[in-house]
């Protein structure tokens, strides 16, 4: 049975990249090992970082005015990192409190500095993303901090503020989803295992301008200029997690790059808005404005359906739908790994239960 | 060809491990999606993460004194979290320097506190480990820390200090090599491409009385008590790092556990040793009391026969031989993973090198 696995994430990855990274899983291009098995200072993994790095730039239109780098530890631990090695001393930063996430990441920077909320929809129990046409921010911040995308409750920024300081997203769940300009970013940093690769990868882009910033007392590995400056190989990285990750940037770039991707994101997307907006027998919590693309949440208007609708939806390969534990409800993740026809069989489903339940 | 891997990490894994893996890589038992695809907070990996921490105790003989979590970051970023957790405040903790790395432990623990040298074998460049009954150890110490394996040189412990502190140990390259008495430990630590796993994923036992100890200006995800206390859950953990150490988990205990890898382990080092002692064509640096049963670097007596020594070792499938650059000749290492006929297969292309060029 084919199975689509709208889990989000660790998250599903293309079809083809699986089928690549299995056929040669037991011998990397003809070396009678893995790449999982391989010196991350031999030439084969050399390459495949390097490339991996080139089809970055080329896929997010980065000049050299950003250093790409790969860390470890996720998105929480750039929650320190950030403020770690930004917050100027004695000074502040500002932040945008739009979901779960972005309150964890606010949480971590106060350990380090103080942090000020420049935008909020906490009140609104995070269902839209304030207008950012309407932010006071302060340039004399160190930086502002904003969440593109949030993976609990659905939101997603479609327009970015116009920050007099360094910009910093965390795009864990929307990074490469879409074109941005990204000459506009101070750091963008994104966890791997939704849109990119395996869990224990974070991407991290930053503004050559903000590197060398940090005090001496920080852990060297969490010091962007000495990974930015040593290629990411200070110590071995996750190479089998960036082997991945570079298998994915290559099916992008054959798909036709970013601006394709985000044509059929808007298409997948519209397929699951167009169903639940054209019946009261699914609801959606989220302002309409600020719908995410990626994570699509979504309620049975009768919540004593929500264990049958699970049910016949696993009977029919479509997995990992239940809503995260702190909102309840479904929720549909549909990165750039979840094709057209997931999504449509989805909505088939959703249309089919509702005449048998409806 | 069947290829040898004597890479000194990433390393070769059991050909068991590999084979599963990539059997099982695009449908994890019958969910029809791959391991590397799924929650972390789904059934499926949640029992994959708690077989894996009960056959680390089983294999290990840990009581429940001990912890086990997993972190990412490698032994690097352990460098930095042992003092930022462990070191008392105004304190100081001792070190002994046996290698590259003790020296780098060294390094960035002075980052966090006062470092004091217990013993060294700088002098001696690293080629023996200071005699473990000779050294003065302060018990107003906050830890002494070993390197209990040193992967450059190719030395090892054969005995462990008497600590009067808790005992810290990165065993980056000899865990699970051997049987250990853990309960002299405080703290071990391992990066998993040696002996465990992947890279990007690192082992960390720590003993109970450790945790909590840490200020609160530590990232969250870097505070030991945190990530015990979540079962290494905080947030998302490498879980397709954890999947494979949990194969090689399961692979340790059907051959036997440590005791049994302990007995092919010295089978196999006393192979190599035994054919470098046996002629003058070959030599090793290293004081015999202190080989290191994981990593053998020796050289050739004629440095300019090195480019055809590796050349035919290639053509016969032993490959990863080159030293480290700091050190220069060969380096073999020979890992849980190495089987006793990859050892059988170099020692048998030395002997017939030495013929041919002696």
């Amino acid at each position: 049975m084919q199975v689509y696995n709208f889990s989000a994430g660790p998250a599903m990855l293309p079809a083809d990249v699986m089928a690549i990274a299995r056929d040669e899983f037991c011998d990397f291009r003809q070396t009678g090992s893995g790449l999982i098995e391989l010196s991350h200072r031999g030439p084969e993994f050399t390459a495949v970082i390097d490339r991996a790095v080139a089809n970055i730039r080329e896929l997010m239109g980065l000049t050299d005015d950003h250093a790409v780098t790969f860390i470890q530890g996720g998105a929480s631990l750039q929650f320190a990192m950030v403020p770690m090695n930004l917050m100027l001393p004695g000074g502040f930063a500002e932040y945008a409190d739009t979901g779960s996430w972005s309150s964890k990441a606010m949480k971590e920077a106060k350990l380090f500095g103080e942090v000020r909320t420049v935008a909020s929809s906490k009140e609104a129990k995070y269902t839209h993303i304030p207008d950012v046409s309407a932010w006071a921010m302060d340039p004399a911040a160190s930086y502002l901090h904003i969440t593109s995308n949030n993976t609990i409750f659905g939101t997603q920024y479609h327009a970015f503020p116009e920050a007099p300081t360094p910009l910093v997203a965390d795009m864990s769940s929307d990074i490469m989803s879409k074109v941005i300009d990204a000459s506009k970013f101070g750091l963008i940093y994104a966890g791997a295992q939704k849109n990119i690769g395996p869990s224990g990868l974070t991407l991290v882009v930053v503004h050559r301008d903000l590197l060398g910033m940090a005090p001496l007392t920080i852990p060297t590995v969490m010091d962007y200029a000495v990974m930015a400056e040593n290629g990411s190989m200070l110590n071995t990285p996750p190479t089998y997690g960036i082997y991945i990750a570079g298998l994915v940037f290559r099916w992008l770039k054959a798909k036709g790059g970013l601006s394709a991707m985000e044509r059929q994101n808007i298409t997948k997307a519209g397929l699951l808005y167009d169903c639940l907006d054209s019946t009261g027998f699914y609801g959606s919590p989220v302002a309409r404005e600020n719908r995410s693309r990626m994570n699509v949440p979504f309620t049975l208007h009768d919540a004593t359906l929500d264990e049958a609708f699970l049910k016949g939806a696993k009977e029919r390969g479509l997995v990992q739908l239940k809503g995260h534990r702190s909102v309840g409800g479904m929720r549909a993740s549909i990165y750039n790994a979840m094709p057209v026809e997931g999504v449509q069989a989805l909505v088939d489903y959703m249309k089919e239960f509702e005449k048998t339940k409806g």
